[in-house]
């Protein structure tokens, strides 16, 4: 068990108390995820055994003693015969999945699978790994859903728009890891956003991600019953992307809030949807009062995602320039070849992260 | 104005109060959304305009002196230069709106970009309206984020996974319709769905969509603040749709409540997600009281497309086939072919619907 103990604590009220689920390692996981719900037993599950038969040294040379594998909390995965991962087209009877995703230690995710597919592109370059013929093949090509690349050990999935897209994609992206037996993976969100008093173009890594009440919390109906998660992203990754971005020195990074919402229109206060009930005054003292509980950029997925990873121990970032000052207008006014230049920088400092974290490794093997 | 009064009502408590916009005109509009939002003026919006413009019997022979438009509310939208339909790389600058589309009276959308394809390939079939090249362009070709086909009167349109997807989608359809002075839209959902208590390849036509709490109703958040919207559905186009299923006589269908959730994994009480903290006790109990509660499917797009279709005056109906009995697995087990055979029942109710009201149509004219 190399000291991995795990502590489920439950207590008896239905909406105020619940299951902390801590697994202790030779690295402490960092998360501490509250689920509110029903009392319940304790429930080892399947992290465990995965623990135990994925501890293996020669799976990363940086941390020989300390390597993290991809959680599921889910005891009832190991009664299934087969997993299908339906929406990706994939699954454990049909796919050999270590073969095919054992080496993943990056994994970058995106809504729009053309981006993704460029992604893949852009990294392939970056690392020498291009393909001559230049074919990334769509590993989801027997889907619509999802689109996913591979290139060495990153991994390149889109996501769709909104919360119940991205959620549905990495309930299955984390099956898939956990199954391929993955392990120290770091998960990077790259995507568009509106932001609030920036220079349109400035790319932000999120420190929290917040609901439209500017509270850092997502919450999730399981049951008919609403379960709260922490939305905190890892501030050290955080931090070594923004340190990324003064060393490229291409464009401006701030680490900073990013308010989550359901809807693009109403959800974010714009005065451009099918439907307005407030007026250009409402709009403006709410992006105030976003930008005064330090909200940066708002976006449709980063809450999810961060609760999410943060409850499987992906190491997890998300990574958005913005397309417009929110506070200057609602449509995008900027020429199609400057709008395409701040969508490619995301992806520019996530290279450039990727490539110096392989070289640090490289040097360290 | 041809009778028509629009009528504004308003009060001041922030959350108890609200908007009612009731538009009447020789068609009383049926809906009565209730908005909880601060206090406003008077805003007659542009619907009026609209209204007037459009007002012209030529538009639809089978109602000489009724014909109903496609309502925005949302008076900032005069003010625009130009409208920006982002998502759908489409604008009124750039695209002459009224002759792309002026001509819509079915819109038929679904999550499936490829499915939504399939149904412009069989709808041409079924009206005798095919391409001898089989081409029908995506309308939507310049992004990835939706997908659009047209023949005749017929538009299909993909929306993605999710409330947050489709809502983004429906915004902008709504818009498209508005500015291309549209009249007499209907407006179907077709997908799939998992049953509770139904034989698998039952379809279910939506009588209201629910939320996770069983209760028919939609949360919106606007301005930090939650607005609850109406989720009925229009009872005579379900009605209309579950007579075409008699006189197909091809498969079961059924009118039903659905159960629109946020998430496929947790929030539907399914055992087979990344994380799972319920038992499958728990999981049979809540999907019984669902059933208990009328619901006969589960997805998740209906509640919002059934709010935002009653608000802008679309005749709108769900149409989902089931691909499993939810009280008996999660997965799909059913082969490849029989689950293409299911996907294609709701294509064939409503084409064969289009095709009916058509028929009728052109003996009236």
């Amino acid at each position: 068990m190399s000291g991995l103990v795990m502590t489920l604590v439950t207590c008896s009220t239905s909406l105020h108390c619940g299951l902390e689920a801590h697994v202790r390692g030779p690295r402490q996981l960092r998360e501490s995820e509250i689920i509110f719900q029903k009392q319940r037993k304790r429930t080892p599950g399947s992290q465990t055994a995965t623990y135990q038969r994925k501890m293996n040294p020669k799976d990363d040379k940086r941390t020989d003693l300390c390597t993290s594998p991809v959680f599921v909390h889910n005891p009832h995965l190991d009664t299934l015969k087969d997993d299908v991962l339906y929406h990706f087209g994939l699954g454990t009877g049909t796919h050999d999945l270590p073969a095919m995703f054992g080496d993943v230690k990056f994994v970058c995710v995106g809504g729009s699978p053309w981006r993704m597919k460029s992604f893949i592109e852009y990294i392939a370059a970056e690392l020498g790994m291009e393909d001559p013929k230049s074919e990334y093949p769509n590993i989801c090509a027997g889907t619509d859903r999802y689109a996913m690349y591979k290139v060495g050990s990153v991994l390149s999935v889109s996501h769709g728009m909104g919360i119940s897209s991205i959620a549905i994609m990495l309930h299955e992206l984390i099956k898939l890891l956990h199954h391929a037996h993955c392990t120290d993976v770091t998960i990077i969100r790259i995507g568009t956003s509106g932001g609030i008093g920036l220079k349109p173009g400035t790319v932000v890594v999120t420190k929290q991600s917040m609901d439209a009440t500017f509270l850092p919390k997502f919450e999730q109906v399981i049951l008919g019953k609403t379960v709260v998660r922490n939305t905190d992203l890892d501030q050290s990754l955080a931090e070594e992307l923004l340190q990324c971005s003064k060393e490229l020195n291409q464009f401006e990074t701030v680490i900073g809030n990013t308010m989550c919402t359901l809807d693009f229109y109403e959800g974010q206060a714009r005065l451009d949807g099918a439907f307005c009930s407030y007026t250009e005054k409402d709009k403006q003292d709410y992006l105030t009062k976003a930008s005064e509980a330090g909200v940066c950029n708002i976006e449709m997925e980063s809450s999810v995602f961060a609760a999410m990873c943060k409850m499987s121990g992906l190491r997890a970032a998300v990574v958005c320039v913005t397309l417009l000052d929110r506070l200057k207008g609602d449509q995008l006014n900027e020429s199609h070849e400057v709008l395409h230049s701040y969508q490619l920088r995301p992806q520019i400092l996530v290279g450039y992260y990727i490539r110096k974290q392989l070289k640090a490794k490289a040097v360290c093997s």
